[in-house]
């Protein structure tokens, strides 16, 4: 998994069946816990902008939900809210 | 899934027998949302030339199309077309 | 898909009982549409030297030949030859 | 896999339902085995601070654990601790 | 696939009990076929030290030695032994 924070988000009105109804975060990543700046991640934990969060990448993005997306066309999840405490090298003092 | 605008496309006339009738886009990253600069993506929202989209990779993209493309050699399709007035950080103002 | 040029093969006699019968080409990246300058992949279209290519990666390189590849140990397939009027972006003129 | 340090964890209270019980660990990336600096890999061998480990990623990371994570949304996973006299170019003297 | 030259192995006592049998192989890439430098391959065509190898990754590693690995946490595999008279661009002359 990677750590980011969420940033934003966008929104398709045109998209593929299987994604309605998802949010699509933008998450920049922490940490240098993965090879690029963002990605952009399905949110079904409810974080909040400015929040840290585990993002899990490709094939286990359809593992979330307890099963419920897995046919749906996602590589990236959001699957976890950072607690507040927790520590993290090279970002938090 | 990665944010990209929609630069081009290239034809395959001999292609594998799984891939006749897609369209492969030319996409160009946005916002360092991947680690390369482009990436070729089958699209089955109709998405154009200038417009920005929602890319899925890997074994997610076989998931497009309510399972229609779940045996083709794809790694990567548009999955949805990004609304106009959706801000992006480090490409919109 | 990365959009590539195949340059070169290299021939491997002792190898994965799966893998008999596969020719391995050394694809080089073209117009940056991957982080690796160039990869190693099964060609089952015919791709010659010289040819530029359509590279699927990953699980998706298992679902050529109809099925076939579906239990070989391979990453990286030619899944097509792209058309000579194909203009790729910072690689055609 | 990767080769890597374990340097810290982090925790999260809110979470996907499939990844209560699991451990969260930061695992920093030695000898130039993975393109990103550090990693979030679950543990299910018990490897402690300061210790050095193998990591599976992607799909792998499922496999874990005797099929037991096989339903879970993770995408990196702690699968060995290295021994301590195991030489390790660029980083062992 | 990468192609790689193996420089060394490590030692795993305490791993995951799949991987019992397995030996971890550490591979140099060559020719920038993949974009980290380093990566840990499990081993099961015989290949030694200073030999130049093809390495499968992802998923792919799992369908080695005609399915034996398919419950594996595995995501690396040495799946052939390159010929001695191989020509690798960038590498020999």
């Amino acid at each position: 998994m990677l750590i980011g924070k969420v940033v934003g988000s966008v929104v398709s009105t045109d998209k593929d069946a299987k994604l309605i109804g998802h949010k699509f975060m933008i998450v920049e990543t922490i940490a240098d816990t993965w090879c690029a700046k963002r990605i952009v991640a399905v949110d079904d934990v409810g974080a909040g902008i400015g929040e840290k969060v585990l993002v899990s990448l490709g094939s286990a993005a359809r593992f979330t939900c307890d099963g419920e997306n897995d046919a749906s066309p996602i590589d990236a999840a959001i699957v976890g809210i950072i607690d507040n405490d927790s520590v993290i090298p090279d970002f938090d003092k």
